[in-house]
């Protein structure tokens, strides 16, 4: 086994990222995939296509930290400057790899598209360097490490800007090469939970948090949900495995919120529920005017359980294609849980539908009240069992405010589908 | 006027971020701010929550910068150190802020929540500082100048980490400090199109762009649309306004494009237009299965247009509620140019609407033939003048051809309901 880095951290390079045309999504991607490696990461840093910033950048990461890892500036032009900052760094000459030339040629004949003279680049290494290949584009990537680094281990791995390309190279070349070389190995796994605060989940589990060792238990930020991290180093694979009894400890405390241990979000739970129970769903929205239905159909396979919905904005068309009682929307109005009710009940006729899920509220900025706030939003979820409803009060932003509306609307889905 | 800044660059401060907890969305807003302000930038850091690498970071940037934008770490817990990096790094004590003090108090009464001794702490600002009222939340921001940094005007702005906060309190106090200090200033508008790929609008525009010197024009990733970016440097407002010229040499060029000359997305643009002309809306998806609807429904007062929309994604949902005829779904299958003009006309009569706009295709990633592969997506819009259709062939993920057909039908909608 290679020496470990004793940590690692990311430089971006990129002027688009420093004008803001761009989130670094990136830099987000591979720190948390460090973290789930094992390898601490103090820094990131982002420069321009400049090659003195560059350089200067690529001495302070290496002198502070061992391992950087860089995305961008490994295209075709004259802006792209990272691989023979790198070939600076190490002190070796760019020399050309045929293979990825090979590569290169052939990713555009299969394009139908001439390769230019300036594609050649893209197949110049530092001499010595580790080639990592390209599943989904032109420029291979390079590791580059520098055996001669004062402070011990060092490493350059060179990764593209586009994100498809380098999380593509970064999982099957990167991972592996730095998982072999991390100071401990982890094993982790996430805890979801909805209907509970985050404030309120963490002070049930004050005593797991503040005692922890290993395993560890973290609270991750999640848009009206809650999320727990379970993180257990071990040395060696043959270590027991100590996630397991965290995990019912967790559930004995908070199961009645949990609806995931693993990586899927709400709407890939509740599609898989729904196709492996075989039922069938429709939606009936107002407020979040079909967010809900397409968050739904976001995951592929939905088709096999979306009938359909409406997005009944106007009062006039919760009465014509829901058949909601007049009287109901002039008692009630058409924001209350009675409401709900008559258009859950009315898009699953409609639509023949085993369950049918609705939703009507005060998205905001305008339109409350005191009695009916912005915020104030109705589900109600109808099937063969009969009807759920809850009520919701939020805050935040119209945007905020419907995505979590639909987000409870899919989670009170799931909760009806469950036996 | 103030002696202005070389340059700026932004130091996140949060080990959130370094755990790839979140993406870093508040450096990509003052970048972009940074640069519509005129004021170089040309490095951004993250460190966590470590008072000697926050040291290590601030007099790095301040060195290299002169002018620093700090984010993250104003809260009321002990991890919560930007205060206090900032006043060491002047030399100065933290002392209590009384205004802020009752500020804070103010919020928490606001609130029905009592204050904690902790939030005494965010009223604590470095001797000297410029405090920065928080909008929407407990924490003061503060500006912290050093004046005999040896290498010029140098100032270090803290704001808090959360997004709403930071962005109402750079808009409010950070960016007319900054306005008043910048090297130099900046006109500018945007320029917004659909219909044509970045390259072609680029090749278009090529010569525009290489002979630039005052105004510059420069293209912006977007996905599905292109953008380009007018900017006049200016040293007063008495200069005369070059951007209306070169704008008309655009709209020559390139005007059965543009949908926009400024800030807007294409659902503000659609919906402005929508009430400015008193025209009623509503939606027929398969593939976009409600994406469609809600992009409309996101802008604030759509349902002044809104009438309503239905996701027809089972083929008989197409029949039985958007009428229509089984023989177009026999002939010619669910994603054809004839059902979605079918789908319009049903969707038109069904709400009662001045136009309606239908959408049908495959997003993927199944799903596909040779004949009708993955993202092709038909649309079509019926209004009082007649049908009109658009064809389109997208590539990408389910997500972003389910997001691009979506926009492109909202343009659709556009372009009908101009005169």
């Amino acid at each position: 086994m290679s020496a470990p880095f004793r940590s690692c951290e990311i430089l971006t390079v990129g002027t688009e990222l420093l004008m803001g045309q761009i989130v670094n999504t990136n830099a987000a991607y591979l720190a948390r995939r460090l973290a789930e490696l094992g390898i601490p990461a103090y820094w990131q840093t982002v420069v321009g296509d400049n090659p003195d910033r560059l350089d200067a950048a690529i001495r302070t990461a290496v002198a502070r930290s061992g391992c950087v890892l860089l995305t961008g500036g490994l295209g075709p032009t004259a802006d792209d400057i990272t691989m023979a900052g790198a070939a600076r760094a190490a002190g070796v000459p760019l020399v050309l790899h045929e293979e990825s030339l090979k590569a290169i040629g052939g990713y555009f004949s299969s394009m139908h598209r001439p390769m230019t003279a300036n594609n050649r680049k893209q197949a110049l290494m530092p001499e010595g360097g580790i080639v990592m290949p390209n599943a989904c584009g032109t420029a291979p990537g390079c590791i580059v490490e520098l055996p001669d680094s004062p402070a011990g281990p060092a490493a350059l791995l060179l990764f593209p800007g586009p994100p498809k390309e380098m999380t593509a190279m970064f999982e099957a070349s990167g991972a592996p090469y730095l998982a072999a070389r991390a100071p401990f190995r982890l094993r982790s796994t996430y805890v979801r939970m909805i209907g509970i605060g985050e404030s309120a989940a963490e002070s049930r589990l004050a005593d797991l948090v503040e005692r922890q060792e290993n395993p560890t238990i973290a609270p991750y930020c999640s848009d009206g949900e809650v999320m727990f991290r379970i993180t257990q180093r071990v040395s060696s694979d043959a270590d027991p495995d100590l996630v397991p009894p965290l995990l019912d400890e967790v559930r004995a405390r908070l199961g009645e919120y949990i609806y995931e241990t693993g990586p899927r979000a709400m709407h890939e739970v509740v599609v898989a529920l729904a196709l492996e129970k075989g039922r069938t769903v429709a939606f009936a929205e107002s407020c979040t005017a079909g967010l809900t239905a397409a968050t739904f159909a976001s995951v592929p396979g939905a088709s096999g359980a979306l009938r359909g919905g409406v997005v009944a904005y106007a009062d006039d068309v919760k009465r014509s294609l829901l058949d909601v009682p007049p009287e109901i929307l002039e008692r009630h109005g058409a924001v209350s849980a009675e409401c709900a009710e008559a258009m859950a009940l009315g898009a699953r006729r409609r639509f023949g539908s085993d369950f049918a899920v609705a939703v009507t509220g005060i998205a905001g900025p305008g339109g409350g009240t005191a009695e009916k706030p912005v915020g104030l939003v109705h589900l109600a979820v109808a099937g063969p069992g009969g009807v759920e409803k809850r009520e919701l009060r939020l805050r935040g932003t119209r945007e905020r405010i419907r995505q979590v509306a639909a987000l409870n609307a899919l989670d009170l889905l799931r909760r009806s589908l469950l036996p």
